[in-house]
């Protein structure tokens, strides 16, 4: 089956918003072996819409339509989708209820123009949004089918997997065979190297295929195998995938659906261990982190973020000798950081990070992206320098992923002195 | 002049990779005034490429089309398109020793297939590339213009102003025109209540087009004006601006380009006050927003994660009976913290968070997304509760928000008692 993409929105097509949907839909769709037969990025436009639809249907089976669901007047799509094939638009009660409902709760005040995002072309079939007002719909026009949902990531890519794809696999059976996939999730080599790493294994003979998908700062390894018969494929997939980990076994931080936070919270739960945090380059981006994952308030004791060095000697006990000669950016003063929030924490672990973030503050000795790491036990410490040449963001987020990924190999016994 | 957008690669349609040029290319030329016709992205493909062609062609005046112009055999973009106009190729001599120069420089090894990047359709003007060995062209056809450059987001967004802009000025010289933008930012109220406050302005008649682009937690309003005569146009966008303002002021953090932790920095700094934060419900993302501004050391003395009851006693001084007593989800508490980090930090101002993230730890009287926020000063204390109903990443980060908006409201002086 051939599915074409259309993205639609006037903050697209000037470039205001970037598209992050497409390229998350083409990828969900490509390892379930579909074939892509583009995507088309036109704005809240009536006869731009239609036309779009035209061009991609006469190239694809299907198409996935983003975008244009809200209720403002710009927003178009639905009504230019019923125009196009000649439909009328009907209410359905049940999403007009659970948007009202939304409104109540919310204590927002309900308008009029709301009740717009209930409506639907006549024929369509409801795609539920569980995570906002907007929900979508998927109309068969002829032998080939239109799904559409909202413009909005977070709700696109939930939409996507829970109604999207369902209704498409029901609309065009295919040959029987299983699709299965194992994503290996790494961080700490560039895409080429993880590449040049498993270059020589034949997955081919296996029938698995491979991908290299860059998420800064990780870099996600994706084998897939699609066969008739569900055993073999699960077979060699595991037979694949082995010889890959063998490859990258120190750099792997988790699998398929995986965060780095999300392992470390677990591993903290399991043996629970309890964990303090003191941070300065990364001004509480760890922290963040960590408190994502739903119970972190069982092992995360308190976090603190000491820009000054006041604060530093105050909340952590650094001596302000230490920070006067080393540095606040150094090996020393980021080990007294961890000991010293993991002892007045009271906990088993202290974590801490600093550095200079930039863009200014650098020095000759010291440029901007110099990063120092800690992690302390009641026994020992551990700490590690990186010089990154990224902006500021950047060099916050992989200083996170770095600390995170060496919490998770102390806390699996991997964690060595340097 | 309308302009349509064509990127070529199986690795854009396959979702590998993230494409950024399109975006950065149509913002560019709407600045200019130009109108943009959308973005096709279509696979390195023959057939593929003559038809994406043909389709920008039939709707715009001028497409520019990016990738497929490497050495490799799957870069095929050059010649697809000599073929799709009947061109034979040429070779360009200076092209070919720029790109020999540079291997030359960089100690690679020649191979002959490198000589494939100095072959252009013929009548094609070459855009020449100053960052790398991919050169670009222009190719008249009828009264179209098709410009090509390469994918590498540094090479094409530099060759795009250096070359391809001043190619299409040469080859549509328009009518003199001005266009005017500016950028309203809003929280707290939802799209369709922003459209309501503002549907009854009568912009039509100053010529002024109004666009709503949600960017969770935001909603931004986007005023535009084209007109031949400059100063009228910067006038009565200015009318149109202030109308708009008056009907949204109280919600209104900031326009184009700022961010509300921008804003809050600058009036932080401008006003020489220091803060201190202390998260709870949001886990130190407030903090991390803080610090992506470079220089915020000079307000922010330090944050505290509070996570623990413990360490709302002894990081903040909130009193053990009164979390007993209130929870530590409670005015109570979140006032106390904003006082007690304030003091502890010895700044001016002081700002807490406490509330239920969720998924679970809900109660009936306080149901997952009960928040509250404070600020104090040396004189007062403010506190708010809302009632969110989103997801976990949600609800912090648009209680950051939230308590970012008290905080600029609060510089200004605009802050009230409830």
């Amino acid at each position: 089956m051939k599915v074409g993409i259309l993205t639609i929105g006037n903050e697209l097509t000037s470039g205001k918003t970037q598209d992050t949907n497409s390229s998350y839909i083409a990828r969900e769709l490509v390892q379930r072996g579909w074939q892509m037969a583009g995507t088309l990025s036109v704005g809240d436009d009536d006869e731009a819409i239609k036309d779009g639809l035209d061009y991609i249907l006469s190239r694809a089976d299907a198409v996935i339509v983003t975008g244009g669901l809200g209720p403002t007047v710009d927003d178009i799509t639905t009504a230019a989708i019923a125009r196009a094939y000649n439909r009328k638009l009907f209410t359905d009660e049940a999403t007009l209820n659970h948007i009202k409902e939304r409104f109540e709760r919310a204590k927002l005040n309900w308008t009029n123009n709301n009740a717009k995002q209930a409506e639907f072309p006549e024929g369509a079939e409801v795609i539920p949004n569980p995570a906002g007002t907007a929900a979508g719909f998927a109309l068969k026009v002829g032998d080939k089918l239109i799904t559409v949902i909202p413009g909005v990531p977070m709700e696109a890519r939930r939409m996507l997997t829970e109604g999207v794809i369902p209704v498409l696999i029901k609309a065009f059976p295919e040959e029987p065979h299983h699709l299965e996939r194992r994503i290996i999730k790494t961080f700490g080599l560039a895409e080429a190297a993880v590449d040049q790493k498993v270059a020589d294994i034949d997955l081919a003979s296996l029938g698995v295929g491979i991908g290299f998908y860059p998420n800064f700062p990780e870099i996600q390894v994706v084998l897939t195998i699609r066969d008739a018969d569900e055993a073999k494929a699960k077979k060699n997939l595991k037979q694949a995938e082995d010889q890959v980990v063998s490859r990258l076994k120190d750099h792997i931080f988790g699998y398929d659906q995986d965060t780095l936070e999300g392992v470390c919270a677990a591993l903290l739960t399991e043996k629970k261990r309890t964990l303090a945090v003191a941070e300065s380059l990364t001004g509480g981006f760890l922290t963040d982190r960590l408190t994502d994952i739903p119970g972190s308030s069982v092992y995360l004791e308190r976090g603190v973020v000491t820009y000054s060095n006041a604060s530093k000697t105050d909340l952590l006990g650094v001596p302000a000798e230490i920070i006067n000669e080393f540095g606040a950016v150094s090996a020393e003063t980021a080990r007294l950081m961890a000991e010293g929030v993991r002892k007045l924490g009271k906990t088993d672990i202290g974590i801490s990070t600093t550095g200079i973030a930039g863009p200014t503050g650098g020095t000759e000795k010291k440029p901007v992206g110099t990063v120092f790491i800690a992690l302390a036990d009641k026994d020992k410490t551990y700490c590690r320098q990186y010089g990154y040449r990224w902006d500021r963001r950047r060099i916050k987020m992989i200083t996170t992923q770095a600390l995170l990924l060496m919490l998770k190999r102390y806390l699996t016994g991997e964690l060595t002195d340097e």
